[in-house]
């Protein structure tokens, strides 16, 4: 049986935001709610973390914006984003916010809600894979031993300092997995603060770069020498880090 | 642009097992890689907690095995499931192991993989929307700030008694968000070891059944009351909790 889109129904309406998760770059996993907001857009306002390929399902009269932003560059500010949402959901658009990954695990999504909130604008937030998944799967090919608690914390210096302190002490204690989202830029800070707290200095480390793309590499290292194994193979964003 | 099922192979190949996450439960979340592997597998072994919709898909020739497992009632067992698994890729069919949510969060999937593995069975895991980030989402529409960290763990009581034990007195002094699966039977005993170990009575519990299905409902209590809570409103699995 065909993928019957007419069956398929989300409810784009004009002058409405769909925020969706474009998972973690694999084309195939992408959800079909994705695609179907994908082929409805007017506007798509789309982060440098998405895989281009999708936007092959946009209609033809689509207006695309870059909104991406890396550790070193940044195309626009969260501001401009924004602003940009709502300018084009009062033009009475259909307008999708693509980012990559899931909205609800360390993105800008709870900003951009806020704002849109604020300027009474109705918005849809709709779920994708998280390139934490994707990690975690494709590390499990080797190592399938499920702990009974899993720690996602995020390695990003916010531009803004409005941030929690992440509390290491406990996270070394809790025992369970570490998952670190853009954590290669800080991997000196985060390799200290473990190691400081109590962590081995033995502990292994695996640092999966573009999951599930053609070009992923997995890297395997340890703790104590994680910063030189960073910096001798110019390992770069995206990476998730899966420590223990 | 339609899509094009065609350019997205998958390779699936005779005498292999694909084990996918049927994702949270709403048909249009999940991925085009879970699609493209029900309309190829010959044989689908599928869970009590993936939406039945999602079997349309397959092809007309498949043989269909309901593999439920609920905390109160058992079709078969995870060994039944793990020798299936072998037996039919042995007669060199296509085996698609369809599970609810993702495998790599809190699934028996370590167990299927671990057995397939010893009895030299090719196999691939295919990533799916895991019911927390469903839940969280859902949840946060309400409550969208972001916390550093996110604590994963998992309240069902195993069958076997392999389990690490959950260390609460660091699981409280995260101060992360805690998200448990399959938590509802355990409730009390959660509580109870959440409070001894220092949580307050009054952190803000809630609850997300049946999340992205027609008849999802979130519920909010507090820490204190959670047990009556859920014996009152008689809360069932499958449930994400959401704590703090």
């Amino acid at each position: 049986m065909k993928f019957n889109y007419s069956d398929n129904i989300i409810n784009f309406k004009e002058g409405t935001v769909i925020i969706s998760g474009g998972g973690p770059g694999n084309i195939k996993l992408v959800t079909i709610k994705t695609i179907l907001a994908l082929k409805s857009a007017d506007v798509i306002i789309y982060d440098s973390l998405i895989n281009k390929s999708l936007l092959k399902y946009c209609k033809k009269k689509v207006k695309l914006i870059f909104a991406g932003k890396t550790s070193t560059n940044r195309a626009c500010s969260q501001e401009d984003i924004n602003e940009w949402l709502v300018k084009y959901a009062k033009m009475n658009k259909k307008v999708l916010r693509l980012k990559g990954g899931d909205v609800s695990f360390f993105s800008r999504g709870s900003q951009e809600i806020n704002f849109l909130k604020k300027n009474k604008i109705k918005f849809k937030v709709f779920t994708g894979i998280t390139s934490a998944q994707a990690a975690l799967k494709e590390n499990n090919k080797k190592e399938v031993d499920t702990k009974l608690c899993l720690n996602l914390i995020t390695g990003h210096k916010q531009i803004k300092n409005f941030s929690r302190k992440i509390d290491y002490n406990y996270l070394v204690n809790t025992g369970g997995k570490i998952l670190v989202y853009m954590g290669i830029s800080q991997i000196e800070n985060i390799k200290n603060n473990l190691i400081k707290n109590g962590m081995k200095k033995n502990t292994k480390i695996s640092i999966i770069t573009n999951a599930t793309l053609e070009n992923q590499v997995i890297y395997n290292t340890k703790l104590k020498d994680v910063t030189d194994f960073v910096n001798d193979n110019e390992v770069k964003p995206p990476s998730i880090i899966i420590i223990n």
